[in-house]
């Protein structure tokens, strides 16, 4: 109810901030028996580190993952799964330059006007590295689909306006940017290295996709499953839109055009992403994040102090020029524990 | 948790299926002392209904809401304020063509894989109609944001692909197709009729917004402001995609283009939508809903029956020919019931 | 969250107020196919009506149900069950002599300082009539229960400090009084005859049984089925204490005897209440409940106004003599809708 | 919803097994503000520690908890609390005998029925040692509740079947046994000695108080004070009973006896304990729990193995006699909890 709680049945409750001792959350409601170890989460977080890309940051971060409860002999128990990541690049820094200055973009203003206490740190809980506790609940998610053969996978779609072909989304885990296809990194890594220079950042889309996902998935009204994705993916910090299948361009199109012909042997396309009046239809479930530009830029901004006078900063440092593509293991994460809870909670409610 | 729940405080419970005895629904934990009467109700339920432009149904439908309690001498008294819509347009229709039959684009396929059994009456809780209920809920939300100085207006940014300028948003509800201009509307009409000639559907894009908001609403991490209200929209049938602030278009701008500058006396642009980092910024809150075609065209389609034969079908009668402009007041009363449940849980949280 | 919805996943949300309209609710999460009718419903709320013996008030009310959605020919449709019963008996009353006066036991004061607004023609939402959308929705779980072998009494234990042996639990039901044993009936018809002659009211003890339960119910830690019964039975007014099998008795119990052994057909006997860990474990469910005396006595008493003076209070009509057996039917019904809530969230839990 | 989570708003999840890495929750909703540091929350687990009188076990726990989070120069921030105890005392020992033996009282058997799995170290979820979260997280509600004036005790008011006198409720704290007078401390060592003689155990009553809470708070009608502290108190092992106020008494009182006259300056009494209606009247709150004797006797009792065979089972080791002293901090904790999450909860729904 006060925002670190995702899921109603299988739930991941996060805690920790960019500059405390550590990160970390608690599973509920995994059932018991699901294989599962740190080695399984650990690469998961290994996927979110920097250095994936030159996209990314500088800054180290070995982020091992410790699970500290709910799993047995290799297996989950069906109690909580607590797990810790340890903080470990705290560098003493100077932060009486940013302390009283609100970041464009970022969500410095708006933590003051809530809370009228602020980590002057870093982004406190808005940062970014939040994501870490996504990841590791994400992965426990992962492991259960895994369980009733249901697979994930996030590929970026769209960095900086350059467009990739989605020749290969099941390879794009193991390839730079999580590029759907080979020939694209090389265009990315030149855009990036273009606005790097400039002292600016990029935006992108990112793009989901789940198989082997049962028909019948998803709450009628309020609770459809595509209302849930759009909320766990709205979540992270960046995502400014959300589209299901064919998305925004459905706004343009016609009801003869739009609609999914039933064949006999199945659907003749997909444009509904998958889901049908909110639950899911066993089509391949689909679902794109637009992330905008990371608000970090090198250039100068004008901006307000907690005074209220104006000023102008310009954010050095160690940071990305775009959340892609450590974003895509979030966003993954995200659709895995959507998943995993939509399909705990259909399995109370459906036909057998 | 079944999904008839909207909110977490503010929370709406709704029920009723399109061919049963009514609609209705329960909105818990508004505050008492709000000034409410079912006139007020009334008004918006009358914003829903057909006949609001060429693009609606020719169905009649009176809907006249009756409050069932929660309501003494025309003030809420903290209680639920339970309601009730009887349906009156059920003619006995020969339902033989449809009841095997999945409509593409409809929920059939997906009830029935879901629950086993199917109101072969209608869409039954996946039918449009199932907004009625919203729009109720809406407008008590609505009387209690008004009591605290929040006002919030929706009107069609888009239909079928002919965007209009939004010269005038707060008057586009009393405006034909709920247009924030005047111009745009013969152009609709033109539109609407060439493809209603054809027997086939329209999309668009309906935009929300909202004046009055105070800066800190949401909660971090999974109940970002705009994670709520993505949810929100997406909950609506028909809605494809949503888009918070510079949405889509985020994707493919530049950090230095897409942060707003922060001027002494305000944000010199908008691009947030008026959300940083999940919390409400204190700008104009806005959201966009990308709403696909109505799936039920006059023309041919391929589909298949619940026994796997596939079969040919063209659906007739009093459709629709776009979900908008109807669906605004349901986009509304979505965005009033998400703000109405945040601010509630901001007033304990924040540091007043 | 603001209190008018029961449960996690089998809910009942309740709205109404003895002075309103009507009182009503909604059964979301109840399995499609549950064969279920407004008999069935009625069959419950029948027995909570006045004249179910001497100590009942002579009010006329005949409390119809209808329902309004998510019943199709005879059986649930998995989507949410509206229901509603009409207020009928509103004479118009003189209610000045009561409109200012705080009655003591009851929650005129405690409702005054939460919502400052008082509808002073009952006791709204706080009157005992609010039950009746508790048993009519606990009826709809009790479908669901005996759907999978369940079944669940309540009967009166001890009344006015007169305890009945438990001869024929579940013959109670079509006895006066829900008396388990034919005996008892007479000496309590006496005792309650004298006390009203007093102008005083008694108390009780209601106990509550379910057999059928499979082993493993309950969520630990904080979920344990008898916490949520404990909840359940507690939320129904006048209720001041509840017990697990041995209950109270196992504070001056010593270990040796209150542990139940386990033999290899079964448990020797049955202190825990059926309930070992938060979880059933196979055998009797057995929850009582402590009921006070209604607080609407005939004598006078001392109380104090809104506006602060002290004043004396003497409350005669249509009362009660005392909550039971009327509430019986009340936390049968809490225990059915628990039951019914736990038993959805076990079967996506547990190993099977 | 799968148990581990407490409260809606003010939220305590936790995690963690007597034998695993260690224990510990995420504290969400705390208001931003409260001085909170480690020594605060140790100083209430310390009360829980072995070795608090006659009654405890010699196992060496230090129990150190170290805060991961939402803590920032000695207040919290507003964002989620996570703290970790780690396990210290898990020397290897040889689990062949009671593996697959269900002890009789414990939660071995219900368990195995839930989960098939089950960590035979230990209790796992069930063993008491998972209150060390419950005492942490209840350290921070008190923290919340002493910045607002409310203060909670819990003292023993009856041990082995004799009653103490309250003399001295807020001195409790510091006394033996959590005494609330002097004299009775040397009557029940006595009693202890005795008992644990004869390798049997005893049960007995914690009395709860709170003062300082103001009037209004629950929320009727599910979520009333009482139901809402029913089941916090019911959700910790070995309690069979709760009662409010005159509890089990007002079953066989008279109204005129038990009902609380208002004067003009405050109730006369107090049978309520505190609360009418369901929320609370501004007098003390009085809560009571009834703990049965701890299971785990150095008698000789027969119980089944897993297999299903009968068998024998003695159980000696570094138990506890009884579950009081140590369950009192936990059942203030948990009191606590609930007052904190109810208070945050009608922050947004009264009237001012």
């Amino acid at each position: 109810m006060s925002g670190s709680t995702f899921g109603s049945i299988f739930t991941l409750t996060t805690f920790g901030e960019s500059h405390g001792p550590g990160l970390g959350g608690v599973v509920d409601g995994c059932p018991a028996g699901i294989a599962l170890d740190e080695a399984l989460i650990q690469r998961e977080l290994d996927r979110r580190k920097p250095g994936q890309g030159v996209a990314s940051t500088a800054r180290k971060e070995s982020d091992r993952v410790e699970i500290l409860s709910g799993v047995f002999e290799g297996r989950s128990t069906g109690t909580p799964i607590g797990f810790l990541v340890r903080n470990e690049d705290q560098r003493s820094r100077d932060y009486s330059k940013i302390m009283d200055v609100y970041r464009p973009g970022h969500a410095d203003l708006t933590y003051d006007a809530k809370y009228g206490v602020r980590d002057y740190r870093g982004g406190g809980r808005s940062s970014g590295r939040e994501t870490v506790s996504r990841v590791a609940g994400g992965a426990v998610a992962g492991a259960f689909l895994a369980s009733v053969g249901i697979e994930v996978t996030a590929y970026t779609l769209e960095l900086g306006g350059i467009r990739a072909q989605v020749n290969d989304p099941w390879g794009a885990q193991d390839r730079p940017f999580f590029a759907p296809q080979d020939e694209i990194v090389a265009e990315w890594e030149q855009r990036v290295a273009a606005v790097k220079s400039e002292g600016d950042t990029l935006g992108g889309i990112v793009e989901v996709i789940a198989r082997g996902v049962p028909a019948g998935l998803g709450e009628p009204v309020f609770d459809k499953l595509d209302a849930r994705l759009a909320s766990a993916l709205m979540s992270v910090g960046a995502v400014k839109a959300v589209e299901i299948g064919s998305g925004l361009d459905a706004a343009r199109s016609l009801g003869s055009v739009n609609n999914d012909p039933i064949l006999a042997d199945g659907f003749a396309s997909n444009n509904a992403g998958g889901i049908l009046g909110g639950l899911s239809s066993g089509q391949e479930i689909v679902v794109r994040a637009a992330v905008k530009p990371i608000p970090s830029i090198a250039k100068e901004q004008t901006t307000r102090t907690a005074q209220g006078g104006e000023t102008a900063i310009r954010i050095g440092g160690r940071h990305d020029i775009a959340a892609i593509p450590r974003i895509n293991p979030v966003l993954k994460a995200m659709a895995m524990l959507t998943l995993a809870d939509m399909l705990l909670l259909q399995r109370r409610m459906g036909r057998s």
